[in-house]
């Protein structure tokens, strides 16, 4: 199950060249990360804020296939790669009407904010997010 | 008549204090504002991309009523306040569940990007905003 | 006494019409603001860190004269226009080398980032600040 | 040959746990990578707005090691990797007092800005950076 959701490039993402600058395309991943976790039924904000838990990022490689413009819709495909014990990995297409624009593998560890120590993923949280997971 | 579109306030809007930092709800009203002309059908990704006329802004006034927090959504509202010969006056009001949160007045002008000259506000731009006018 | 610190037009600043992009203005001052601090002997990253105390905006009014580009340097005045029981009015000139080109006058609150509540601001940062104050 | 060039961890480059939000840092590689093209004689700004040449990203691929928090000072190593006909690979290291922060790989291609196409490295930008490679 791919969980895709789609996305205007605003002004705001554009840079001197006219194309997303691009640091805001993780935005845009941040963005679909959350829009993922919310249709999981595991919405990021109470995570953090309720929780005390969050996603840190410890690794990301990307492919830039294509360039975006401002006025341009995209959809973002999001895919669980791979649940480990502790860490997630989150994969992302970024498309557009004629192709492929970016491609992003990327592995976020659950960490207790109060502590900034990794902790286990919760069973419910584990529960929600399999469906989306490739490699069940 | 008043333009209103509604807005998630995103991880990456927030500061270390989990409010939205201040810069970022100017990236909120510069997506309402490209929302408020897409409503009005003049895109201004089509304005700046195909005529090469934009909107840079020269006056701000704001005042911040209350805080916005991680997973907040808010309704911002666009009025026109007034249509000149080659400036626009907009004001926004952010608005939470429990009161308003930003108060914001601007004036914008239309100018040529390829000369970066004030220029006219062409008239059918000007009916088409002139229903959201609220002195008309 | 004013404070002044130079800062470079980044491309991160700039958006597709070649200039920065206005919000990021207010990075800049954001930046200017924490420069001043440090300068005075009150980072604010320790304050906020360690003391758990920072500086909201209330209030925002903003004149953009002209234009900036990528590459251009500029120099930011910050003068402090009046230190109140808890509030500091905070005002900036963005200077490039042929004139100015942007006036911001501010209130920011001293806040206990543990209840959110404005609280005095102490008499070490009052006496940090004070000689920077146009109207002393 | 290697460049080094120090930032300050800002305010704004912060998120609600209190560590560098993760798209920030491609704003201060963006900020590395023109330092390093200003110190080589080729400063980015003059490609771009003079020559209209540029440097979009095709590959990025980071470890991020630890976190970095308001207030810290870190240092960013650039090495150029590998100068292709058309494309340029930079290596980044940010460095904290304690230990390394962040490892990033990135392929970057010369493109004319006018038709988005790839062209070949001048031979005056070439011996610019060549003092800086790391695999002469």
């Amino acid at each position: 199950m791919t969980f895709t959701t789609d996305k205007d490039i605003r002004f705001h993402h554009c840079d001197p060249a006219g194309i997303v600058f691009y640091p805001q395309y993780f935005y845009l991943l941040s963005e679909a990360m959350e829009d993922f976790m919310a249709a999981a039924g595991k919405p990021q904000h109470e995570q953090i804020n309720v929780l005390r838990r969050g996603w840190p990022i410890i690794k990301l490689d990307v492919d830039f296939l294509s360039m975006s413009r401002y006025g341009d819709r995209v959809s973002i495909d999001v895919v669980v790669k791979r649940i480990g014990g502790a860490s997630l990995a989150l994969d992302y297409l970024i498309r557009g009407p004629e192709g492929d624009r970016l491609k992003a593998s990327t592995v976020v560890v659950h960490v207790d904010l109060e502590t900034d120590k990794a902790i286990p993923i919760p069973d419910d949280v584990r529960a929600a997010f399999l469906p989306y997971c490739a490699t069940t």
